[in-house]
């Protein structure tokens, strides 16, 4: 397979780890990086090592820096992805030797995204239509390539899809959802739903230990607290970070989370697999320990073509982080869809579409 | 999604199943089947139900009939897909109103391949070469559309690549080994790989129960023997009937595989997950119960980006027949094909390419 030239929008947790992940798979190379205040753009092939040691625990921007619109309109999003504070002028990618100053750090990207193959949008926990948006301005210019998101929430999905029309007359595959769950968990459904010919119900159920990475992980943290009960997107980003302390004391620093809303079953729905409300998410959140609290699986119910009802499993060993699990996965969905794109085969795809169809 | 028009070549357990197992999907219209001595084509929709009533337990021709060469050059081979006597003159798919003799069974539907979209090719038990020749017969005769075959095999991959540019020239999208292994658990051993930076080993182990469908599996159970220390597939494919029960009968109804030439290995590593030798195939059947004799199970282990390693795995459950975990997959993958082929993208993909690549 030809070379895949890819950008990340976003340097916190898992925009970083995608970076280092890649590293380690044949056929990647990074080119470009963008953060709040600042882009690395080098297309032949960034210094990933100088760039994440230079931005280490310096991330540019929390959210409670300055939440309103910066001039890109997803300058500040962007930084908005993790709640790492920032050190000096000189923060997250801007201390880098590789990066420099720009209000416009996504633009700056597009403008020179007909280098670029596959763009990852590592942008947690933002408005709702921030990242259809985002791949609206690709479109606009003419963007011919793979764009991938971590997305969780569900009704990302249907602005995506409303986009869709736009998106494949630029030429662009874009898979939505591509991370740990959705992602990497709904595909393990679509494929244990095989035996079936009818779904009764899909269970994910995630484990997460965080002691290490929670630094790391407060973007994470927060999107998953919008899960809460008595709590949604909007109240959660405007807690502070002592008021999102607080909350997790009070939990004993495990949170426990049910019927999430969680787009894996739309992206399971939109495969064909199943009804979304046939589809449970859940999982344990445990910020006091590496540990996981419960291994994650998934268990698919169904009934088979001879009239036998099974569920079949897919685990997670509890040895693998969350972080392996989000970003192992967002680079083998960008790598798929590279070829797809290659193919010319255009559009909004779930992670359950790159799969074998039900 | 369009509606799909796809054929079965051989009526065999696998074939009768696609087509059953198809009519339980939306989207999927049966419009050809053949064996050996015949062809049903109705490009409206063959009526599947009074095709499987006619022919059943009537499945033409059985390897001991007649085992050379017909004047199809794949006629004879389709009825030797399984084991099952003919009953009187009108053998096989002859038997259903909507069949007719033929002595060019693959030929007629060849001819007609204009009008369908997708081919399942399922002729287990043949000479390794068999099934890359009907595909270049299709490729000679332009056929723009998808290919499946179930083979288990490895050594039928190479040949297929041998012949990769003849099926893109045709605009052929061939998916091979799509059944359960490879193909269910090749597809889930590429996903649980989507943990892991580097792949220790990939064990694939599978429980077969089969007392109930001992008549329909014989090819299947035939091409299993093969696997067998001491056996190979042309010795395997020269046992009378008599001669394959002895062998059942001396291994207590309970035959164990380990080490199995199966197309997973070489699958795996055209997807990039890992060398061949690192995957590991066995099982066991057990012909004189339904209740599988072990839990079929996938168990992938590598090593993460962050150093850890573990094993992340992947359970069918028992209550899943092999027939529901070959066909299910086999239509899902043609499925997907469909759309890829229609997207313009052609070429030979093992079922883990056909996954978010790795």
């Amino acid at each position: 397979m030809d070379e895949t030239r890819f950008a990340v929008l976003g340097t916190g947790g898992i925009g970083r780890r995608t970076l280092e992940v890649a590293t380690h798979k044949d056929g990647l190379t990074a080119v470009a990086a963008c953060d709040r205040n600042g882009v690395a753009i080098d297309h032949g092939g960034l210094d990933v090592g100088e760039l994440l040691d230079a931005t280490e625990g310096n991330i540019a921007s929390g959210p409670e820096d300055d939440p309103d619109v910066a001039a890109d309109g997803g300058a500040q999003a962007a930084a908005q992805s993790e709640g790492v504070k920032q050190h000096g002028d000189a923060a997250g990618i801007t201390a880098s030797a590789q990066g420099r100053k720009t209000e416009t750090p996504i633009g700056d990207i597009i403008a020179e995204s007909d280098r670029i193959d596959a763009v990852l949008m590592a942008l947690p926990n933002l408005e709702h239509d921030f990242i259809p948006r985002v791949a609206e301005r690709f479109a606009e210019a003419d963007y011919e390539g793979v764009l991938i998101d971590v997305l969780k929430r569900s009704r990302v999905i249907g602005m995506l899809e409303d986009r869709e029309e736009t998106l494949v007359e630029s030429g662009i595959t874009f898979v939505c959802g591509a991370g740990a769950t959705p992602g990497f968990l709904t595909g393990a459904a679509a494929l244990a739903a095989q035996s079936f010919v009818e779904i009764e119900s899909v269970e994910i159920w995630w484990g997460v230990g965080l002691k290490s990475g929670y630094e790391d992980n407060r973007g994470t943290v927060r999107e998953d607290i919008a899960h809460l009960d008595g709590y949604d997107i909007e109240t959660a980003r405007e807690m502070s970070e002592n008021e999102i302390e607080d909350l997790i004391q009070d939990h004993g620093g495990r949170l426990e989370f049910h019927d999430m809303e969680h787009a894996d079953d739309v992206l399971l729905e939109r495969a064909g697999v199943c009804d979304a409300e046939d589809v449970s998410v859940g999982g344990i959140l445990d910020i006091h320990q590496d540990e996981k609290p419960t291994t994650t699986t998934v268990s698919v119910t169904g009934t088979t073509f001879d009239g036998e009802t099974g569920t079949n499993t897919f685990q997670l060993d509890d040895a693998t982080s969350m972080e392996a699990n989000v970003n192992g996965p967002a680079i083998g969905y960008m790598k798929a869809a590279v070829l797809r794109n290659r193919a010319g085969d255009y559009g909004v795809y779930g992670p359950a579409e790159v799969m074998p169809g039900f």
